[in-house]
């Protein structure tokens, strides 16, 4: 049991119902599902993917991949574009000695660090692509000169892949599939007309994944979808009886005629999108917003719902659960009455 | 020496600077110091605020407490409204003979329910009141019902405090001081017209503390001072200069003609304060800003200066010290040229 709330919850039957809906639609499109594991966390939850049908997984850092391949995953993809060194370059090295890898380069300069570092070690790269978040990635176009720098300096090719962050805006998850099919197809052809084979064409976010051409994609990415969360709610990818993981909190005090809980930024986290309605979601009261968050309080509006009771417990949905997530040691999964703990065996492992 | 960026760093001088300035201004004001040690979590840092006189320290919650305890803080704050239960309680009472605790009720429901659980235990319990940030706390007026409340049911009262977390917003520093006498003189009036005395009157925030009425606060919990953070600088309360934790990232990427640095919201936090400028700030280029801030990375407009070269490392200023340091498991202390770790001992301690 939990010393008290705070405490983040897992409802193991909407888990398991993610994890399987979404592998059997990835099954169904013949694509292959890669998910990413920065979400969770959790071996336990990587694994439920796996039995799935993931082809593998995707993390976020080399620590992550580090853990992940400790815990028997035997296919790790990095999307990230490191700027590798000597002591990250050996870390990479020890981790194909575990696992298959594979990681992102952004440029022909990060591509041509990573081969003289790496010399014949069995890893492959992936050249990220911007489709439109603008984050990280080459353009399409530079694909080609990215991939060819790569294989000159001695790096294996897999092939391309985005992130179509720009999907998290309401209404805007179907223009972003859009984009990101188009600059995968265009990033694929350049790479292509290199002369150099591409086995991979990589994508995909929770929002998008209604909306993946699959005749560009091969390969899928989601994270979030395992748990869903208020924003995933509020952009209308999700609805609340769906959601998997939830904070509980207890009410504290009703001060200003509002409820305040004991959950804050600290075990929900801070993120809050512009167009979001609140600082998380009460599934429970959905037209309650919280309105104010500091690190240990939610302060919510009820919009007239009479005010729980003093020391009642509250479930919130935080808006983004891969920080919500981060921020504590473990879950704590609800099955035939009970509370066990899944420890959040990568959790502040940025690097 | 952790693994790789991205990590938080602490300049040693400058946070013993930060803490003696303001023990010596408390000294000099003739107020009592109980700095907010939910900013560092971390013992060593209680430690070098105690030997700077503070008269002991304030936490958010009973977990805090007890840490700060095992690590010979032995007088702790917990400035928390609690809604306690049988097992709390029991918390409480174990607190009690380690340390001196005092807690925070912020109505008459809380008093007795308090007070039935704690029975003759030896705690005090403060009042909270709301300033004006309308969090938690009871009205100035009802600072007197609540603390005969309290009395009635067997508790000891202190006195009264309040947070005026409404001076976070430029310009309202000075405005924000004013609230925080005036319903501190107020409640502490309510409360001695029923006839109970106040001992202690407790305020204080890093912003106001330039501005606090002396007249009226007997004691301050600043927190964040010890470090600062780009909302401080943002907010004019310290000066690029003088803030003692960074977060020490590498330049990963040159996408999109931008710095994107591979610390995240996922090590810096996300708040961001509708009058933030960014989500961090640059100290080596005051100009720039980021721009866009994802789980692992920092996208950073240079606003025209040349961009550093790939694999430089750049250090960040968080938005929110309190929820960067929360995040991580140690601080890394530069001290004569060598780093060492300080754990963050209390990190995810939320209940």
């Amino acid at each position: 049991m939990p010393a008290a709330t705070p405490y983040l919850c897992v409802d193991l039957d909407r888990l398991r119902r993610n994890v399987r809906v979404v592998a059997e639609r990835a099954a169904a499109q013949q694509v292959a599902l890669r998910p990413h594991v920065k979400t969770h966390k959790s071996p336990e939850i990587a694994r439920l993917q796996l039995v799935h049908g993931a082809v593998g997984i995707t993390v976020a850092t080399i620590g992550e991949a580090e853990l992940f391949a400790r815990h028997g995953c035997e296919d790790v993809f990095i999307a990230y574009p490191l700027w590798l060194d000597e002591r990250a370059a050996g870390r990479v090295r020890e981790l194909t000695e575990k696992a298959r890898v594979a990681f992102a380069v952004d440029s022909a300069a990060a591509a041509a660090n990573a081969g003289r570092l790496l010399g014949r070690t069995p890893v492959e790269v992936l050249v990220e692509i911007d489709s439109g978040q603008h984050r990280t990635g080459a353009t399409p176009e530079e694909a080609g000169a990215v991939a060819t720098t790569a294989v000159r300096a001695g790096l294996e090719v897999r092939g391309v892949f985005t992130f179509p962050g720009h999907s998290y805006a309401p209404g805007a998850a179907e223009s972003a599939a859009r984009d990101e099919a188009a600059a995968l197809a265009a990033a694929r052809a350049s790479v292509e007309a290199a002369g150099i084979e591409v086995r991979v064409v990589s994508g995909g976010s929770t929002p998008t994944s209604a909306h993946t051409d699959t005749s560009v994609v091969t390969e899928l990415r989601p994270g979030v979808y395992v748990f869903g969360d208020a924003q995933q709610w509020e952009l209308g990818t999700t609805t609340p009886d769906r959601i998997a993981l939830s904070c509980r909190s207890t009410v504290i005090s009703h001060s200003g005629g509002r409820a305040v809980l004991d959950a804050g930024s600290k075990v929900l986290g801070a993120d809050r999108a512009g167009w979001s309605t609140g600082h998380g979601r009460l599934p429970a009261y959905p037209d309650a917003r919280i309105v104010l968050l500091a690190e240990n309080r939610a302060v919510v509006d009820m919009a007239g719902a009479p005010l729980p009771r003093l020391g009642t417990q509250v479930d919130v949905v935080p808006n983004h659960v891969c920080s919500a997530v981060n921020l504590v040691d473990d879950l704590w999964v609800e099955e035939a009455g009970a509370l066990r703990a899944w420890p959040v065996a990568a959790r502040g492992l940025n690097c």
